[in-house]
């Protein structure tokens, strides 16, 4: 028991905190390793914010927050983990998720993509679709989404203000792309001073939005990639970003096109010419980053940049698989994304199982033919302990927020799994110990384990 | 209207069959197409047999059947697909699934998997499991799954009366393993004889077991894999199979270690080895073939023996991409397998989904920094369409059974996929075709959305 705590209990338990949530819980607040503490409690405080985190349930204290229905109590076979954090998600792109994956990237851009993008100028198309988005990453236990919205301040704006509304804490980018030989007449900026000033518009009203106090939505600059955008767009978001001091997404080092193309184009590769406009700070995502160098990553190491690794879509849309050992034995600051709808998951979980499997394919390489050495990245695996992390406190820290893990000052954002829900393949046995059910949840989750869903201390998904 | 149905509706509807079942089909009867029939009808007779295939649904004749209550009409936002057909299940490893998967093979085996195999000495215990197994993977939608037992004969015999009890069509196998320097002792044949002995009494027990007619449940001779086997228990074994035409299963080339063990031993490779101990047949299916070679795939193919591609388990405990495009190209029986526990998956459309995505990084390899023309296997890639005969029709015909179809003469094995259940990721819109419909159920079906399971006629499983 902590000074505080007992301070708080000497004065008659006046000074409780606003609720408390009691159980076993299961966080990774370093890269590869677990903390399982079984028969916590969780204080949080009126804001949302984890003021304690006991390792044992006093019944004195147990008993003043349950007498004033405060207080949360998980069953035998239910978890308490951190909230989701989903680094990488096209928004607009979710009714298309599953679908033309058959399709090279040109054709899934051009004929599917951008056309579906460009019914967003449609206010209302854009609340139905997102609304139903928001609603489903919630259920997936993702209490956290950096999104591309679309070109469209207003259905842009719709997201920002959907996603405070059912209480998901987000980063939203008004898309910006202008270059006339790479993004088609039907769906482009007219031209970089109308894609800055409305991206600066975007800035203003996200942060301005009734009730965005405390925090819970940002506005995001968002140039869609450097091929789709020009020289002068580029520049004047890197000065924007310089400005403002907002959070940057966009793409880096995807696939063998985009690499190839911006190396073309610039001389160099996507990070250093992303730093060379101003667009590499610390509260930079960068998507996927397959093709990036050593140089690359030290670059950004040095900005504090983040990288979004999204392995599901990876695996069509790439062409190789991101160096994520690499880049986590440098200690960027890495975590995963769906990529919706490159990514035919909604779900953070599946990413992270993913993300497993991609790491021991690049290990062990996919061609029997050749010499068990040389077939892949020797050293190249991680395990679901990492993957885990990367899911929660990894991308948490990418963005620079306090969400990810159960520690004071953090925010209370949080998944409750039971694994006794309908439906469940969640199957953990007398022999599991912790390391066990968090491997077994990692790969058996479904939505229908995922019982309840709390953003800031606020509960926003209820089975 | 076909001749024959003509003929039973002349007849007043006296001679209707023995129900119907209405609605929106999609199947893949040949590799890499799919037929979609739109408001069909299926009739299937009393053995569960479908007799006709109507593309459209004369009223009167749906009047006739729905007067009998014999009608199924499936609602909008449902499909009927064929059910899955899993061909390589590991039963006793069920508690284990999602577990371990950190660990390399030889511990895996030696400080899980053979432990708790050795448990299933205990009848009892086998019971629990095995129902729970059939239960989970009937809700999958997986209407035939062939097993692999363990070494004792009881339980085995237990799973194969669970799977007639519970309607799953089911191939049995007792496990056989005598080989003192790669079985542990504690969980190992005694001898080779007693092996061969109990491998033909659990033929003649499954055979025999009430209620077996018309045959649901088939026995299968499984010899563990080579490096777990005698040659002299192998020769019994292939004798065997010659004496009975029973259906064979074992392990071939799956990793580096045991297609180097076999080399090693027999002076040639798992196939060509197994073809001379008299094992490779029509009904033997094959787990894995990672490593197989092209004279490999003659000698499969000219035995007609088919493959069990597992492609989730593959990624963790095989050292590289089984070459599923060569194989399909020349015309080899394939189907898929989950390898549960080697896969953490209970669900054969995820390991359809992964099949996808591991060809497309066997085309494209995993490492940036190799050219992209020599990084994978170029042209290896197969799409939604060809995985999803895999897990249908492929499978049936790779067990040389009429199944994972709808057409005349097959049986009505069956799930219905409904995108309106609750908790649904499956978001059909006006937009999408019947291969957009099949490729969103292949990557976004959830066990809740398998609303139906019907095998040979009979409904097994209701949501």
């Amino acid at each position: 028991m902590t000074a505080k705590l007992a301070r708080n209990m000497r004065r008659g338990g006046m000074n409780l905190h606003n609720k408390a949530v009691r159980g076993n819980l299961i966080h990774a607040p370093v890269c590869g390793q677990i903390e399982a503490l079984l028969d916590a409690l969780i204080l949080i405080d009126e804001a949302g914010v984890i003021a304690e985190v006991l390792p044992g349930c006093p019944p004195r204290l147990c008993a003043d927050y349950a007498a004033r229905g405060a207080l949360v109590t998980l069953r035998p076979g239910q978890y308490l983990l951190p909230g989701l954090v989903d680094l990488h998600v096209h928004a607009p792109q979710f009714p298309q998720l599953g679908k033309a994956l058959d399709l090279p990237l040109d054709r899934w851009l051009m004929e599917h993509t951008f056309p579906l993008e460009a019914r967003y100028e449609d206010v209302g198309f854009a609340a139905e679709i997102y609304g139903r988005l928001i609603d489903t990453l919630l259920a997936n236990g993702t209490t956290t989404a950096l999104y591309f919205a679309t070109i469209h301040l207003p259905a842009s704006l719709k997201l920002a203000e959907l996603c405070l509304q059912r209480g998901q804490r987000a980063l939203v980018g008004r898309v910006a792309m202008d270059h006339p030989q790479t993004c088609p007449a039907f769906y482009r900026d007219a031209s970089a001073a109308l894609a800055a000033d409305e991206t600066r518009d975007f800035i203003a009203q996200v942060q301005a939005l009734p009730g965005n106090v405390p925090r819970l939505v940002w506005p995001v600059i968002t140039p869609r990639f450097i091929p789709a955008c020009t020289d002068e767009l580029l520049q004047l978001l890197g000065a924007l970003a310089t400005q403002t001091g907002c959070h940057v997404q966009t793409h880096c080092s995807e696939g063998d096109w985009e690499h190839q193309h911006v190396l073309a184009r610039t001389g160099q590769s996507d990070a250093a010419a992303l730093a060379d406009f101003g667009l590499l700070t610390r509260r930079t995502v960068l998507a996927h980053g397959n093709f990036v160098s050593a140089a690359d990553m030290d670059l950004i190491g040095a900005a504090g940049a983040g990288i979004a690794h999204c392995p599901v879509s990876n695996s069509y849309l790439a062409d190789a698989v991101f160096p994520l050992r690499a880049a986590l034995d440098r200690g960027l600051h890495v975590g995963l994304g769906t990529d919706i709808a490159g990514g035919a998951s909604p779900s953070v979980l599946e990413n992270a199982r993913h993300a497993v499997t991609v790491s021991r394919m690049r290990e062990d390489g996919v061609d029997a033919t050749k010499p068990a050495g040389s077939r892949g990245v020797p050293g190249a695996r991680i395990d679901f302990r990492e993957a885990f992390w990367l899911a929660t406190a990894g991308g948490g820290a990418a963005l620079d927020l306090p969400i990810g893990q159960f520690a004071p000052g953090y925010m209370f954002d949080a998944m409750l799994v039971d694994q006794n829900a309908p439906h469940s393949h969640l199957g953990v046995t007398a022999d599991d110990d912790a390391a066990d059910v968090l491997q077994k949840i990692i790969y058996l989750v479904q939505r229908t384990n995922i019982a309840r869903v709390w953003v800031g201390g606020r509960m926003v998904h209820e089975i």
